[in-house]
């Protein structure tokens, strides 16, 4: 987690994560209501590619992006299969950050890091865009919403507090004696997998066992030694330490994924030696 | 459409609607040409994935995210088979915003909707990045006549009034005893099915009528019950009220267009009950 | 080339060219950190789409896109299957322009057209992220020298002037007799085919051969006669004047590179008439 950073603002950010795509108008309209409200906010898009519907894939690149941002940037995080139902849309004021999306547990991984301050129901509707449709809370609530932050800064005016927030219990590593069970999160673009054991956690764990190494076994398959980065590995697919602070398993200028067969779920043993 | 909107500028909006893709440097040296004229202008993407080539596709897009942006924001389009030809490069001024593009009908569905004040053919060649390419408008008459824009807004200044620009007859939705058969202008990459037909016209058909609920067939299948929402549908596929004002044929959490095997152009009859 | 143009910067300009894709965490990881260090600095994105590990790819795009920008915009391209091995980042002062990234040869096609002034190893580690990742540059010290760039535009602060930086040997066209012999160096989106023969060299060429005219073989197969633009060519598959200066085989609103059955690096001939 980042350190705690001074309060000034010299230029709101918004940065939008959604499963919209890129061939619709979806994207378009949530920045043209943004712009239309405060067209000073600087709008950065982290993906609008998650797969549809893919909450937890959602969760995953919200909390591997989120605190690379500025102080008080605001974060937009729109997978909503149930737009318009009783699921309602949210505020997340934390100790550094604003997240605006619904509540649905999309948010599930920031909790686990990052201090929340307070959850507010987004249902202040002076702030939605009228009438709300049924089908966009990204346009009519979420992006709205996040354009009157950047003006107000309070986000106590934006609804009620709450406290039965939807949170889904992440996938934990487990240790027990010598071994280390946890699963791939994420799978990326290059085919890296991306596990959900942190390198220090990874690191404390060889010290206290009074381990040098370990060897990592991947749907039950070993895979090569660890490696300081994707280029100095031995073997076809090894370990590195990825860049978020995870262990990852790779392979050079080749996908791991292809090479194992395995995909996000995957169990990962890490053995010490 | 929206209300009136003050006519203040903060802050120049140009917005880029292409069939470019997102690997080429094509968009890059858009935006590259902008910001050398007016590094101010707030440059946003709607897509740059509109299939190759298909005019239709951007008209639609154009039209369904126009609106949101602030007024006199200039929306820039790029789908342009004729390039170098004799169409004409041109600058539609309505009563709200700007829009440039080829004179190849990319802009009739906005027709349809916006106030047209006056269109110019794009002659002012001054304006244009000189040497001007036959095969990229987009970059050396569109980006720089629209950069340029920022800075004047003076329509006139850029060319020619001309009445005779291109408007494709855009599809209408037929009323006819207790029918209205419409069609599928839009498959959106949720797989959900855009019509023609809007929920305003509907409602009044309904009212004028008598009816109080109605059943609709895509490419002459039945579809379930009328519902609020995505997450509330009865059925596998049904209507639900699209966020742009038109009626939308969805699944919850799956492709209606995979379910159904419909692509745009399908016929949409709505009955009444 | 452009010509020289004044040295005031209005607003600084970092542009981004990388293989991250668009469905993971890592161009926003970089957007923030450069949002962090200067809010102020515009960003814009030419591509995320090259091939993974593709640094010719990238090579061409940068090549394609860099001098469209303002002066002393700065170009970063992360196409880097060597990260956290000893390949060095390197900071390439050009005549106009910055240029950040790994020194594996991306920036060859740049060294063809623009004066280097000076190339600098990024070896000023306060300028870089802490701790810096073996496994994500981009993040670490490219973004992070490129924002804190904006700020002092003093190149020579942030690391060792290098001289044996790597140049990787680009394809040239040959001449002989009435021939010219060259390659595919892209095939866009559209399934053009952009050469490495560059329009004013062939047009030399003719008029130092006193011909008219030429024909053009792909992979050995003829193609159509010259045409001004993609609407105006005869037959299935002809050659057009590209918009970035080159020779470029097109089809008519379908892929020349698909008619064909041809792809990158796949030689071009053509003989005068």
């Amino acid at each position: 987690m980042l350190e705690k950073k001074p309060p000034a603002i010299k230029r709101p950010i918004i940065t939008l994560t959604t499963d919209f795509g890129s061939r619709d108008h979806y994207v378009g309209a949530m920045k043209g209501v943004i712009c239309e409200i405060n067209p000073n906010a600087k709008i950065v898009d982290i993906t609008h590619d998650v797969p549809a519907h893919d909450l937890m894939g959602a969760a995953f690149v919200i909390r591997a992006a989120f605190e690379y941002f500025p102080l008080n940037t605001i974060h937009v995080v729109v997978v909503d299969p149930g737009v318009g139902t009783k699921r309602r849309p949210i505020l997340v004021r934390s100790e550094n950050f604003y997240f605006l999306g619904p509540d649905n547990g999309v948010f599930s991984f920031v909790y686990d890091v990052e201090r929340i301050s307070q959850v507010y129901e987004l249902n202040a509707s002076h702030y939605h865009r009228q009438p709300v449709s049924t089908t966009f809370h990204g346009r009519d609530i979420f992006a709205s919403c996040a354009a009157y932050l950047t003006k107000l800064m309070q986000a106590e005016d934006f609804g009620e507090p709450i406290e039965d927030y939807v949170r889904i219990q992440t996938p934990k590593p487990q240790a027990q004696g010598r071994e280390v069970k946890g699963i791939i999160v994420h799978v990326d673009t290059f085919g890296n997998l991306i596990s959900n054991i942190s390198l220090a956690d990874l690191q404390r764990f060889l010290q206290h066992a009074g381990a040098k190494s370990f060897r990592t076994l991947v749907g039950g398959k070993p895979v090569g030694a660890h490696a300081a980065t994707y280029g100095l590995g031995q073997g076809e697919v090894f370990t590195v330490s990825g860049s978020h602070g995870m262990l990852e398993i790779a392979a050079s200028q080749k996908s791991a994924a292809k090479l194992l067969g395995v995909a996000r779920g995957q169990e990962v043993l890490v053995q010490l030696e």
